[in-house]
Order: structure tokens, then sequence, then C-alpha cells
């Protein structure tokens, strides 16, 4: 099965999600719906409602249109921290497109990802399923936590391993498990089972942060739609520059660079080179494909259903990609 | 029945409710607690906690304790959208201390506001009940509206009574009706009482926020706990100006002073103090009591318990409150 088959098992279910997307934006105070809008359609790949909808098929739920608006949800939720981190990280470019913060004022910004957040609360609220919205709620909280870690952690050479695992957790697998959890509860299926999506979710959410901060390094500006080792800038330390910087000649003498030129760009590309050529390249690729590898067994004691396969593909693509 | 006789009522659970806040505030990532802690614990009056556990007096819900959860969740909520709002408005004060905005950055302050967010949904789910939810929900589109509508409408000196009104609606009603109208919904009251419950708080909001906007040019900065005029100072169209800006001439007058010197403390001073002086100030009063009229009516067809009685004195204190 290819990516694009996985994928159009779905298409139809995807399609009723942009629809519900597109009328969650249009009910807003006019001078703002194209730009909101604009967010939302700007070109996401739609991994996270593409995974609702494919979880949702162990255990339909007694209403389908619940799955739709849960999948809705879920990615007006990613879109209000995408809106927010950009504020938070001072990113310029996202997707090849200038970000909100850049055309914006943080104000206004910080409104954009409310309403998103707004709508998501509304969304996930028409599921009626007290035990989804729970788990939401939760997923926020999650979240949230990761972003403020995220901060307060900024420049610290030496935390361990975890706090960077602690901090994708929040940044990305929570949203992932909860795409993959939330329609089994829905579905009422049995605890075991949504358990594995749960699992699933959240190992396949750790391996694609992994790949997403690995192409930080070895893709260019042009294919990431922003410049290379823009975490780094910010004095993120994440998995490469952890796996780089146990080598203590190593640490020392990027610690060096980047401490003494803080905001120059050129020492940053120079930094990038180094890591880019490094044996922590591969070291981050190990840890992504030992979290895929978890995720496909967390399929196996799933029904065999085609959209099973169809979750494996999208698993052994999140390793694969190189955007 | 005193102010105080009328809080003494509900006291034990007001404790149970600021007793859950502390716990909501305290599993976060220690280097926060304390900071998030004295956001939520610096002073607020607990109005609106305080409506929502006396509504809940009518038709107490199956489990007492979920509506400590909706009055904390309601409070939570106040407290994020408090956040997110100085940095919008860029304030560096309120309640006379220094906003997060003005000791944090903008980041932090978003995460910080996104955290009560986070807490307040958390909450709310903790009722169980779908419509409660989705009643959240519903406000918080509502409000985020407002904030979106009031960043628009500002310097838009010839907008009609009518901006003002749902601006305001978004800012405080929206929050007051949520207080007001959930606990009866999660007790199970007659359509009409829930209804009634709804309006009341609708009404009170309006009558709230038109005394604070009064106050923001009446009172001094030591009682605000910032200084005069800092909506005008924003280019915030509240009801005394627009009572004021009626007349062409004074119209002319304070835009000219205002749009020739944008960001001059001095000149915000003294239309200040021309609008205080002015018939702006009772008739922006005669809204309000017109308004908290209509709150006391609502009231009329629910049961008469004392906490109806309460809910009099609160709405009465509303419009005779000098801070």
């Amino acid at each position: 099965m290819s990516l694009e088959t996985a994928r159009s098992l779905v298409a139809d279910d995807l399609a009723a999600v942009e629809k519900k997307m597109h009328k969650a934006v249009s009910n807003v105070y006019t001078p703002l719906s194209d730009v909101l809008g604009n967010l939302i359609f700007s070109g996401g790949k739609r991994v996270r409602p593409m995974l609702t909808l494919l979880a949702g098929r162990f255990y339909p739920p007694d209403e389908h249109e619940k799955l739709i608006s849960l999948a809705a949800a879920i990615e007006a939720l990613h879109t209000s921290t995408l809106v927010h981190d950009d504020v938070i990280d001072g990113a310029l470019l996202r997707r090849g497109q200038s970000t909100l913060n850049a055309l914006w004022t943080p104000s206004s910004t910080i409104m954009a990802g409310d309403f998103f957040f707004a709508r998501a609360a509304r969304l996930v609220a028409e599921t009626h399923h007290p035990r989804v919205i729970q788990m939401f709620a939760r997923a926020l909280e999650v979240i949230v936590d990761g972003e403020l870690r995220q901060a307060f952690s900024a420049r610290d050479w030496s935390q361990p391993k975890e706090s960077y695992y602690e901090r994708i957790y929040g940044k990305t697998a929570a949203l992932f498990e909860l795409a993959t959890c939330t329609p089994a509860a829905l579905g009422n299926a049995p605890h075991d089972h949504e358990e594995a999506l749960r699992r699933f979710g959240y190992h396949l959410g750790m391996a694609f942060q992994i790949i997403d901060d690995i192409l930080d390094f070895t893709a260019d500006e042009k294919t990431l739609g922003k410049p290379a080792g823009s975490d780094l800038r910010a004095g993120i330390i994440t998995l490469p520059v952890y796996f780089y910087i146990q080598q203590p000649e190593r640490r020392r003498r990027i610690v060096d660079m980047i401490e003494s030129h803080p905001t120059g760009d050129p020492i940053v590309a120079e930094v990038v080179q180094l890591i880019r050529e490094s044996d922590a390249i591969e070291q981050a690729h190990n840890e992504a494909r030992a979290f895929v590898d978890k995720a496909l067994t967390d399929l196996e004691m799933l029904p065999d259903i085609q959209e099973r396969e169809a979750l494996a593909i999208v698993a052994r693509y999140v390793v694969e990609r190189s955007f």
C-alpha cells in the first residue's frame, strides 16, 4: 500500500473535515475570516486528522459526524498551538510562508491562536462525549506544559536526554496520541485496543518530532520553508545537538561559538554544518526508527483491517520523509 | 442583606473553589508554580465564582463537587483572558500590581494564559456534562470574537453604540452569563429558569463593564490600580467617550487632541478630565442602572430562596461600587 492509497481510504472524510473547518472560520467577524482562513488552509499535510479518521475505523462511533468533528477539533488545536508557538519562537517563516507573527502584531497573533483554541473547544464539545473531552483537556495541559519546559530549558547545555523527550511529548506526541486514542474512546473500543492506539500515536509522534528536529539540520531553507538551525538559534537543544555535545570537546567548541555570538546567523550556520556532518544525525535517526518500530508493534493487536495497514504506512513514511 | 452576608452564604464553597484552583496550579512544572499561583491568587474579588455558586443553589447538581469544578473553571477562564488581554492591551498594571506582561516576555505571558485556558478546560470537563461544556466552548468563542472586535474598532470615532455593546458582551457579559446559566444547566433546571439566570448574568455583566469603563475616568490611579483613561490611550471607545463625542464640536476637539498626540500621557489626562466633568458620565451611569434593573427583573420568576436575594444584592453592588 502506498501513502496515497492510505490517504485515499479516508479521502471523503478528510474532505468533510476541511468543510467543517471552513465553516468554523467563516462565521467570524468579517475583516478576519480571510486571514484566519488562509492560516488554517495554508497547506498543512493534515497528518493528525488523517490519523484520527483511520483510527476511527476500528470502532466506528454511533454518529459518524462526531468523528469528523473530532478530527477537525484536533487540527484546529494544532493550528492554535502553531500560531502561539510562532510568537513564542519569534519565527518569521513556516511552511515557506510568512507566519502571522511576521505580518501581525503579537496581540493579533495571540487572538488568532485563541480563536482556534475556541473553535477546537466547540468542535470537541460536539462529540458530546465527556471522556473524549477530558482527554482533550488533559492533552492541552501537556502541550502547554511542554511549551513552558521548552522556554525554561533553553541554553541549558547539560540537560539530560529525558528533558528533550518530555518536551517533544508536549510539543508533538501528546497531540498525536490524542488523535489516535480519542476515536477509540468515541467508538467505545475495548480498553486494550484504545491503549494500543494511544501508544501508537505516542510513539509515532515522538518519531515525527525527532525527524523534524533532524531535518532542521539536514534540509535546506527552501525545503524547510524556514532557515536551518532555527531551534539552535533560539537555544533549544534538540536530539542531534544533544548527541553532538556528548563529547566534551565538541560541547566546549559549539557552546563557545554560540554563547559568544548569541544572535549571529553565520555562527549558527557553521554549527549547523558541524552537526550535519557528524554522527549525531545518524544517532538521532536510530532513536526515531526505534520509536517507529514500537509504533508498528502497537498496531499488531488491533483488528486486521486495511486501515491498520494504512496506519503502518503512515508510520513508515514518518521516518523516511525528507521534508 | 449586606454584600458580606450574601458572600457568606457560599463562603465554604468559595473556599473549596480556592483549594481546587490551588491544586490545579500546583501540579505544574516547578519553576512556574509560584508565578502562576501569584497570578490566580493576586486578589480578584471572585465575583464570577460567587455568582456560579449562588446560581447553583436553585437546582443543585447530582454531585456538589461538579459545581465547585464549574466555578473554578470559570475563574480560570477569567484569569486566562486577563493574562492575554494584558499582552493585547500592553497594560503594565492591573489590580495595582505589575502585570505578567510587565515582568515577563510576551511569549511567557502567552504561555501563562494558555496554561489557565488548559486548566479551565480540564475543570469544566470534570462536570462530565456535555451541554455545560458546549456552553463553555460557545462563550469562549464570543470572548475571543470580542477581543478581535475591540482590536479592529480602535480609533473608529464614528462607531455606533451597538459596537460598544457587542464588544463588552464578549469582554465581560459572556462570562457573566456563562457563570449564571451553566449551574442551572448542570442542575437540570427548567428551561425558563435557566434562561432567566442566563439573562440575569448577561444584564449584570453589561452593567459591570459599563461601570468599569466609567471608573476608568472617575477613579484615581491608586484606586484603579492602573492609570486612568487607559482604554482611551489605546484608542478604545467606551461608553463615556461615546456619549461625550455625540456633540460634534466635542468630538472634533478630543479627536484632534488625541490624534495629534497619539501616545501623549498629558493629553490623555486632559481629555480624561474633560469627559469626567461632562454629562457623559451620568449618561453612561443611567445605562448601567437600566441593565441592573433588567437583571433584577430577571430574578423575579426564580424560586424565592435567600440566594435570590443574595444575587440581587450583588447586582445592586455592581452599580454602586466605586472601585
